[in-house]
């Protein structure tokens, strides 16, 4: 048995009997009934999903898989190729904007080369889990081989498991790799059925000129590929990337562990797209950390039900609008652990004189 | 010269010359740009408005003002009047929602009896700003006399400048007072001409037979007293509360001392428009922590054009959207100090290859 079969079977739907008990739970604490709003929500569904009472997201990760993309030859980025690697260098020396945001929530950041270009970068804190030297060009034919989408997949899940055995009460699901915006508006084509312009958006900044250009990328690979839902592998081998099955096997992972993931933006997204076209219990595990600009993130979120935590027009990746809502949900859960009751503080409840 | 008159004419406008090279910073760092979005925005403003090149948000405060409202016993809330007496008491045990979020975010809490019914609490860590016991009906007649109100104002800034001798970065100004949707319901009619049934909401739960007595206590608090707008000091004697008083000198205070504050929901916005109403560029040192669900936070928002950082369906006041939103604040000046720029990272920038 592969470690994605072992995986996807361990994967069980939540106890629905266990929301009640929150429920009451939460509407016993000293404050008007449902006052708190969706933090209310939150709290309720990392009780439900985790089996825990008092349920704590105190051990965190950020995951953040970098890959490049074939396609990024093409000129679907703003910026150059090579900002992959740089980037990566960038996490690895703690300057990046994921970096700040890790270290303002309490978590750990764990950077996984799934298939930069170029030489193998080495470095004591990166995580190698190459899968290859960057996609193929997915305008022109299939990324990768469906072994290399299993395999790509598959690292993720050892990535998961290996902070799992350091203690992970709650993950992020971040991406690096100039040009991946392409591939995940391919994947959301393939698997919401929207037309290209709908979900293919400015990524790191195009102008009008090139974003017709990523437009018609987008409709190309759709072309050469035919991305068919039914087979999530499929769409991940024909037009994905290696960090999106990467991250993929992340969520899957967290979701047979029963530890919370945090989705992030576009990217982050789509890799959501492959692991719930694969077990769809898996969005039972899954936050929407926030909504990007990308005007195809809606359209993810929508299609897997999932309601973003915040709004802030980030679009930069990486995991930090997944890592922000992280904070929040924290911040909610703490409040169902450490609240008073009305009968511990002598507060007197709604209509009881 | 009171010490209102001195603070006021303390508030000065913001240097608008230093937008300029605070975006060119934001502009250095390693993202694409402008994709942090409104993380960006709220940076910015906290750059702009402290005037330091690399603010801190380290220290913070959650100004909780408590007091008690005599258009309580008209039965406009859900819970009965004397849990505002209890709620204090729980914020000084640290049981309540505010000192969970505080405690998240590393904020202290500075729990206020601005004028809780009943005999004066007595506790070590109590602020005792006590301007009455309790305001007088609304309905009836003014809720206190012109000169309680300037003492309510003066209040909170004795509290803010007592908190600023101790170190402050950033202050939230919260509320607790079963009761004060009504009053808040009466300002924000006062200031914003919009008809009472716009701007008055279920507040703690009040089912629909009691949201239509609230909204005939809200008329006739409007018939009554005729506030004025032009008058904000008239307003808040006619139809205010001490509380609410007291978080108007918190945020003008620290508007004076070029401490960002945060605004909480709807009764800490109804302050908003007493602060803003008494000095107009008081707005320039607010930021909105959430939209509340109470329909007449939007209206006030809107009339002070500040945008919510989240939006969570929150509904419960003590400060708790605006602690949870300086958490987000500050993690966008953390982003802004700490990130390293595209030259010193060694990254590719934007065209450039």
């Amino acid at each position: 048995v592969s470690s994605l079969e072992k995986t996807v079977s361990a994967i069980l739907p939540p106890d629905p009997g266990r929301e009640k008990s929150v429920r009451a739970r939460l509407d016993s604490l000293t404050k008007p009934l449902g006052s708190l709003g969706r933090l209310e929500d939150l709290a309720a569904r990392v009780a439900v999903m985790t089996g825990a009472d008092k349920p704590s997201l105190a051990r965190k990760a950020v995951i953040v898989m970098a890959a490049d993309h074939g396609v990024a030859a093409e000129g679907v980025s703003a910026y150059p190729p090579e900002v992959t690697r740089q980037m990566v260098l960038n996490f690895l020396n703690g300057g990046a904007a994921i970096n700040v945001l890790a270290r303002h929530a309490g978590a750990r950041v764990v950077v996984v080369d799934a298939g930069v270009s170029g030489e193998p970068l080495e470095h004591p804190a990166l995580v190698s889990r190459r899968i290859g030297n960057g996609t193929s060009c997915i305008t022109r034919g299939p990324a990768m081989t469906r072994a290399e989408a299993v395999k790509s997949v598959e690292s993720g899940i050892a990535v998961l498991e290996e902070e799992a055995g350091k203690g992970l009460d709650a993950v992020c699901a971040g991406d690096m790799g100039i040009g991946n915006t392409t591939p995940s508006s391919v994947i959301t084509a393939a698997f919401t059925g929207k037309p290209p312009e709908d979900v293919t958006g400015r990524g790191t900044g195009v102008d009008d000129e090139a974003l017709a250009w990523k437009v018609s990328a987008v409709k190309r690979a759709l072309e050469t590929n035919r991305p068919d839902p039914a087979d999530p592998l499929g769409v991940l081998a024909s037009v994905g990337g290696f960090e999106i099955g990467g991250m993929a096997g992340v969520m899957l992972a967290a979701a047979a562990r029963r530890i919370p993931v945090v989705v992030d933006g576009f990217i982050s997204g789509a890799a959501a797209l492959i692991a719930a076209g694969l077990v769809p219990l898996a969005k039972e595990y899954m936050f929407a950390g926030h909504c990007s600009t990308e005007p195809g993130h809606r359209a993810i979120l929508a299609h897997l039900g999932l309601r973003p935590v915040l709004d802030l027009e980030m679009r930069l990746g990486e995991g930090t609008g997944a890592i922000l809502a992280l904070g929040v949900l924290e911040a909610a859960v703490k409040l169902m652990n450490e609240m008073a009751t009305f009968g511990e503080a002598g507060v007197s409840e709604k209509g009881k004189k």
